[in-house]
């Protein structure tokens, strides 16, 4: 902790950009990386804030691991196989590659290693955490993310899996989501497994295809779907998803299995008999819920949000899931001979807080300060003693921070959504008291510097 | 938005390391990154709390801007010439550089340009983000660091540089701080401009040099310095740092003039008065205060905790800077002909969290939960009750989460520290009455159920 790096603020490359003075640096962000506003990191915070609530609660320790990991512990490339060379980001160290998580399970599957005789067995974790994908940048796909995740490490106890489900629909509620607002769909491994058993594929591209494709019925539509589990499929921009070159029959055996709500499987008839002893019923059962990921072993989960949201354009779109998770007991062993069954569940925050935003009752307060304009720069002391008064009476407040006259500050008030400003001039300074003025209402009131606090706080 | 993210749960490369069993990938971090448990995050939690508080009385807004920016933008290299390779963790993208952003000043600087018609002027707001350094790792060197910045932008005066100092100590306070526990030190780039003009230096190159050596006076002492100003210096691992080549003569009037307490240029005069204003006395005017940065172009400041802490060896050490900022009027115009005077802070909270830690009187509180034993798996229903009634009364608790019998259950519990633990057996049952047992005393008492959460909040 010798480094000093607070108030290390590099320059940009100011000289040489003065030398050659038409390469001007560009103003842009890069494609799926953005800029976010108050309102946007406040209603984040407020989810945070419940999540970190629940998560004391129900007994889960807080642990972040770093932004990068070797590439090797975390796996080089994500899972999609149509750009293999693509998915994270990845820099070449003096020796080693290092990469960007792109999830946490991988981060804390080698945590986990790395420290399997310290850690408690069971083990329970959470992070909030920024997880990168350097996916083809397009609209709406986004390339940083915050993600939650909840964990239990080292327990096959399918009270776990249940309780991840229980856990998150607290979450949603103290967040403000009724019972109608979402649901959790849950399925399971065994369920694919059993029926690429009866359709008799064994090789492992296929089942990964089929995973995938599976997992984009939502999407797609299971016409579409279909093309990518026969021949393959190209989409609108011309780029080809190869298909997993199955029959027409076993393509229509899997539409009919997908379909039947009643093919429960027998880890999933115990989480249920667990959820009954919870009284927790906003699940279904939903074997189409696949999870496009390999890894998984046991139960999956998918948690969805069923109220209308508008996209970026304005139109109005089925939400759907907002994360989910599922068990997988073989991630850690990875790392070595570490018998390690887990589960676990990923929530995205940033697409929580774009939905959460625009429910009608949820309405974020954005607090802003009362303006104090200044008439003489010789009078700061005056100006200092009305804002240092409003400050200990927990006001939000400011004197005006620019060098403009009067009109000026009034529009950087009204800019900013200050609800009031204060004007205390020449004289007012002779009478003693100072202007008040409301700048919803425009209503003004004269009063004595010391009743400020207390008239500004009916405004609020 | 509807790109789906949180519950995209990537595997690592499984299949591949199942059948390469000895390629074990590695459970290490690499150098410069850490895992970060409760305490430290809980603390960090805590300063941030208290940052958002301070700031939401202060006015600033809140900002975020993203991890990655386009690398022209906020310039390839920090201005440390000696491994002008490095510096940046950069990536190239489909078609241009992106890099990690190194500090939060060149992508507000961004920022700025980008919305400068939207933007309120001056335009006030804060940042909390990470920020990355691809330095060349080694012991206490840290790659990634959490920083808190807060600006103002589109404005030269003063009592904006003035206010930075206020806050900074109102936040330090707040985090439990006495003025003895730390102090801002303040100077100004206008007193190096004319240092400069004294000994007669004007090569950009020159002044650079002696900037960043005259900003190492604390790190290295003055002797060490002195031999960066003159012929260059050899550090103990061998590596070369370049000399300014001044002489002897240069070398001495700047041992001097840096020691003159006195000699206050027109800029810090000025903010002194401010701070009378405010009544703040908690800053020092020391010259010796350089800032190792180009970009400054009036007032500079930096913060200093002069409590002692430990280093990672058990040393005691003056931990010095947490950060500091100062005036850069010219930084935003490099986007364009955008007039921009600014001036900001940043504090490194890592650093600041070590500190805290440290300090006798902070003592955060992490909570554990309390553990409910389990005797028969099929009883689950009576331990899913218990949990729910003291979940209810807001005690932290857990059914234990793993497949133990009574013996691990309970070592379970001692390893998380858990406060106590609910023993409901058979014959606890048949009486109505549970057993609560508290791990610290080793007392245990007997209770009925629904008396659980009254006895359990008598413990905490």
């Amino acid at each position: 902790m010798e480094q000093e790096v607070g108030g290390s603020r590099p320059p940009s490359c100011t000289k040489k950009m003065n030398k050659e003075k038409k390469l001007k640096p560009s103003k842009d962000l890069p494609l799926g990386f953005v800029d976010r506003q108050e309102k946007e990191l406040l209603t984040r915070d407020f989810i945070i804030s419940n999540i970190k609530e629940v998560m004391i609660k129900y007994g889960f320790q807080y642990l972040e691991t770093p932004s990068f990991e070797y590439t090797e512990s975390i796996g080089k490339f994500l899972p999609d196989k149509e750009r293999p060379d693509q998915g994270v980001f990845s820099f070449k160290d003096e020796k080693n590659w290092l990469s960007l998580r792109y999830d946490l399970t991988a981060p804390l599957a080698r945590y986990v290693a790395k420290n399997y005789q310290e850690i408690s067995k069971p083990f329970k974790r959470y992070q909030l955490g920024t997880v990168w994908r350097n996916e083809k940048p397009g609209p709406g796909r986004y390339r940083e993310f915050l993600q939650f995740d909840a964990d239990f490490v080292g327990t096959k106890n399918l009270q776990a899996d249940a309780e991840l489900c229980v856990l998150i629909s607290e979450i949603l509620e103290k967040c403000g989501l009724s019972k109608n607002d979402y649901s959790i769909k849950i399925s399971s491994r065994k369920f694919t497994e059993n029926l690429f058993e009866e359709i008799k594929v064994k090789s492992i591209d296929q089942t990964s295809i089929i995973l995938r494709a599976l997992d984009k019925i939502d999407r797609l539509g299971w016409e579409e779907v279909k093309k990518i589990l026969g021949k393959g499929r190209k989409d609108k921009s011309g780029d080809f998803t190869k298909g997993a070159e199955l029959n027409e029959k076993q393509i229509e055996l899997i539409g009919k299995k997908i379909d039947d709500k009643e093919s429960k499987t027998e880890d999933i008839l115990k989480i249920i008999k667990i959820f009954d002893a919870y009284g927790f019923k906003n699940y279904k059962f939903d074997p189409s819920v696949i999870r496009g990921l390999e890894y998984y072993t046991g139960p999956i989960f998918e948690v969805n949000l069923n109220f209308d949201v508008k996209n970026s354009k304005g139109k109005t779109i089925k939400f759907g899931s907002i994360g989910g998770g599922g068990r997988y007991d073989n991630l850690v062993s990875n790392f070595g001979n570490l018998d390690c069954p887990a589960t676990g569940i990923s929530i995205g925050i940033d697409r929580l807080v774009y939905a959460l935003m625009q429910k009608k009752e949820f309405n974020i307060k954005s607090t802003k300060p009362v303006v104090i304009c200044t008439f003489d720069k010789e009078s700061i002391k005056i100006y200092v003693d009305i804002l240092i008064k409003l400050r200990s009476a927990d006001i939000s407040a400011e004197i005006y921070p620019g060098e403009g006259n009067l009109k000026k500050q009034m529009q950087y008030a009204n800019k900013i959504s200050s609800p009031a400003v204060i004007l205390y001039g020449e004289n007012e300074i002779k009478s003693g008291k100072a202007t008040l003025r409301n700048l919803s209402s425009g209503k003004e009131i004269s009063t004595k510097v010391e009743n400020l606090s207390n008239e500004i706080k009916k405004i609020f």
